[in-house]
């Protein structure tokens, strides 16, 4: 909870996005009016066993929702926009994104059935007036087109939001990220800057997407007869329109597989992101109709997920396409942290089926977030008083922030901070004062936050040592046993190999329920506990396991 | 099967190590006569929940105990040395290693209780006759001490194994693989050369662990003033002499944290394989007894692993290291595939407490495999007649059957096996001739293999969605129903949040009941079946989710 809380100064919180990779969603309080920025998911870590995916927690979004002037998306990417529909049933509050990130999000509410909620499309250098704030959008780079850092401005000096970027000096649209507009923003005075960290630990300069274009020419020229598919991101646009570029230069046809890439090219294709010339789009079932070195499959999968596109065709569960000797298969992506092994795995079965396998070099793949050098061309053309790194794991934001004091920025005016983390700040000051509630809201299936520790710790046990299950049916009056006690388990040992184990498992019980029966012990907490207790023994004893053990007493 | 057996040609097989890392055991099989070649172990992949560890399947060699005249180990690494215990114990053959693996392997015979099992100690050079074989241990280079490869002499030629290798030009301990006899071999004939194929994507040469010592030297030197931490692999005993080499140069004491690490640097000491001064290896205790500038810990958990000592101290769970400000740690290990996110997370923990975390740089690492040109090397001064690259995924086995057609050995020549192939040679050919039983042995606890594909597709199952549990007890004659239906889930949702939920599930199996009842239905698994169907159908409509759900009858 937050202290003596000032509505004159500004309030920097983030209800995700610091101290991790995803979920972004930052909200900026000022004179009792509230901007949001983003609203992202983020993919759950392995102990969250069953769960799709993560969003923030909003309960503070919620007990202020009448101060909310808006959620201001700065990109269409999943951990900028994901948790939207989410968010958007909880709170009813105005959106403003560019338009491509309006066709993403369009798509994402008619998944939700949502889709009468109006959306408002912003350009360049838009500014939508929130009360005592105004919010300026502002070109940048990224690895989707239509990417925006935002410039909040307020009468005790701008704050300046990056979001995701990267400085591209050669796009593929032709637009430079608005170098010129940051310029004039730090003349006019960036009180704080908040930077995207996800590279702070690289050095050097992000190379530009358009090498990529040359690395892919490189590869179709080489491999003049045989079948290409390309996987990537499905959001990396610009990506898909240099894999369209070869194509047409090597008079290829092109087919899309994988339901996100499905979506993303149609709504790009339809907004005019994406420049694919007339007949070249063909459709995924008459690809056999041309010979291999006519065509170019883009696919899903670029991460090994299990169930895309790409490792389908890998373990030849692809419904319409077969992997066959000499095809060449582009992975365009890197791993991301976490997908290894998923990945390798693809790989290897696509190499068994007779595929060459490009991945992992330098020209087939580019990062959309900024390095070193760009981190620091940003700060000193920003010129902020204070500094925020933002969007990175801790030992990122940490990296980011020695970078800003080698350019000059006193320590005192560097705030690294975690999710919650109030950050209260005028022309006179910053500092961090208090916390507001946050946290991770787990997705599962319809669930949303139904699935919490228990749930998982149970999950997490049951997927160790599987359980055993004890019944007996017990009469209320005399407290004697009439049926029972059985012993079901699952995810435990074989059946057939635990014959004996079993059998033992039931003498223990017999006792147990003897011993009771003959104290007439009618407290089925008790019975229960010491069935848990002697049934848990004699099993570690035999099998150095501990299944979940659930008795379950019946009376009649 | 294998068909229309010969034994008089030689007979190649591997258990495990072919289109896999780890596991690592081959079989090789002449006039009824059997040697085989290390008893590896690998860890479980992500789908095999709560195992602890995989073992080669050995029904083959228990099918033929007595043909078997004994295992020879290259090295003591965990991948070639983990199975022996359990293989021991179903088939009872002498054991050849060297003085180093030996003391490795009397470790893990003492954890299994098998410490009167007789190894016999090997030199360099030295050959062991098999029969129709004889087993020649030759000197090579790897990540830990006593490593070798085999030369296998039969009067059809030369098998030559490398077992894990590197070329090191400048060891710790100064002994280069004998390449000398290699030379010689080559002249008497290498009928088949089974190479290693970890690093065979990598070009260039592997760096010498010389370079390690460097990279030591400059961070302890500039860390004059705070407490050291390395972390590495346990059985990387130049790696650890080496931190010892630093730590006497600047006035180090050296303590020894994690339980692998702790036995290694014991049986090492013991036997001679690391040169510590007196005095300066101190007890964990007493490391408070000395300035930060005077410590280097020694620690295991290089890899991420979340119960190792490094992964301990960096949540403040280590009983006697906590991490403070200013500690330089040092993880002097490269990520092994899927580990990548583990350690990630342990890099983030420590840093947040202040510390200084090297990793992932040139010089504090290098592999103990050989890359492509140590790999062309090889063959060319073993000028094998057969080629079969070993230890590896597909993709790094047929990389490496790349490399050795550029250096001219004919296509037809090289053999890419999958783990049960039988190759089967002699002087005038060889070709793959059928396979044998082979597979993954699943040690979970006190169990070996008696958790399978059943239990741990029920594992996953109670993973992802949890369970629930219906009990209905019923009469015996009239088949009425006497308690229940009474309804416990685990890991599905949250109790409180699923109330309503409950009581819609027991209105659906009440009305199943009813319908049964009316029916005279008392054929159990027909009421069952009832059950698990329509409670489906209604989670599934309410949650999207598919619990596990066990009906349990109960007569009285």
């Amino acid at each position: 909870m937050y202290k003596k809380y000032n509505s004159n100064k500004i309030r920097v919180m983030a209800l995700g996005g610091l101290n991790e990779i995803g979920k972004n969603m930052t909200v900026i309080e000022y004179k009792n009016e509230i901007i949001v920025i983003d609203a992202g998911m983020s993919f759950p870590e392995d102990e969250m066993l069953g769960i799709d995916i993560v969003i923030p927690d909003i309960t503070y979004l919620i007990k202020n929702k009448e101060k909310i002037k808006g959620i201001f998306i700065t990109h269409g990417h999943e951990d900028h926009i994901g948790a939207l529909p989410y968010i958007l049933k909880s709170i009813d509050v105005p959106v403003y994104a560019s338009k491509l990130s309006v066709g993403l999000i369009k798509v994402k509410l008619v998944e939700h059935k949502m889709e009468d909620i109006n959306l408002n499309t912003i350009e360049p250098r838009q500014v939508i007036d929130a009360g005592s704030m105004s919010v300026e959008f502002i070109k940048n780079n990224h690895s989707i087109p239509d990417a925006f850092s935002l410039a909040i401005h307020t009468d005790q000096g701008i704050i300046y939001h990056t979001g995701d970027f990267k400085i591209d000096l050669t796009p593929i649209d032709g637009e430079v990220m608005d170098l010129h507009r940051v310029c004039e923003l730090s003349k006019e005075g960036i009180l704080l800057l908040m930077a995207d960290s996800t590279n702070a630990e690289s050095p050097g300069y992000t190379l530009s997407e358009k090498i990529v274009g040359e690395g892919l020419f490189d590869l179709f020229r080489k491999a003049s007869k045989n079948r290409i598919i390309v996987a990537t991101f499905a959001s990396n646009i610009h990506r898909l329109q240099q894999i369209i570029n070869a194509s047409k230069r090597f008079n290829r046809k092109v087919a899309v597989s994988g339901r996100s890439m499905v979506n993303v090219v149609s709504v790009a294709k339809e907004l005019g992101y994406l420049d694919i010339p007339e007949g070249m789009l063909i459709d995924l079932n008459d690809i056999h109709k041309y010979e291999d070195k006519e065509i170019v499959l883009i696919t899903t999968g670029s991460q090994g997920e299990p169930m895309s596109a790409l490792a389908r065709m890998a373990i030849a569960e692809h419904k319409k396409v077969e992997i066959k000797q000499g095809d060449l298969i582009i992975i365009s992506a890197h791993p991301i942290p976490g997908n290894e092994k998923l990945i390798s795995k693809v790989i290897n079965c696509l190499c068994e089926k007779g595929a060459r396998v490009v991945h992992d070099e330098v020209d087939i793949h580019v990062s959309g977030h900024a390095k070193q050098e760009e981190l620091k061309l940003i700060q000193r053309l920003a010129k902020p008083k204070f500094f925020m790194p933002i969007h990175g794991e801790y030992r990122m934001l940490k990296k980011h922030a020695e970078l800003s004091q080698e350019l000059g920025m006193p320590y005192q005016n560097i705030f690294i901070g975690k999710t919650g983390d109030v950050l209260e700040l005028d022309r006179n000051g910053a500092r961090f004062n208090g916390t507001i509630q946050t946290g991770q809201v787990l997705v599962d299936g319809l669930g949303v936050g139904d699935v919490g520790n228990i749930v998982l710790r149970d999950r997490k046990h049951l997927s160790e040592d599987g359980l055993m299950i004890v019944v007996v049916t017990i009469s209320k009056e005399e407290g004697r046993v009439l049926a029972g006690p059985d012993v079901i388990s699952r995810g435990f040992v074989y059946v057939r190999e635990s014959e004996g184990l079993m059998d033992g498992a039931k003498i223990v019980l017999k006792d147990v329920l003897d011993e009771c029966e003959k104290k007439g012990i009618k407290e089925w907490a008790y019975l229960k506990n010491s069935i848990k207790d002697n049934l848990r023994d004699y099993l570690y004893q035999k099998t150095k396991r501990n299944p979940m053990i659930l008795p379950i007493i019946m009376e009649v």
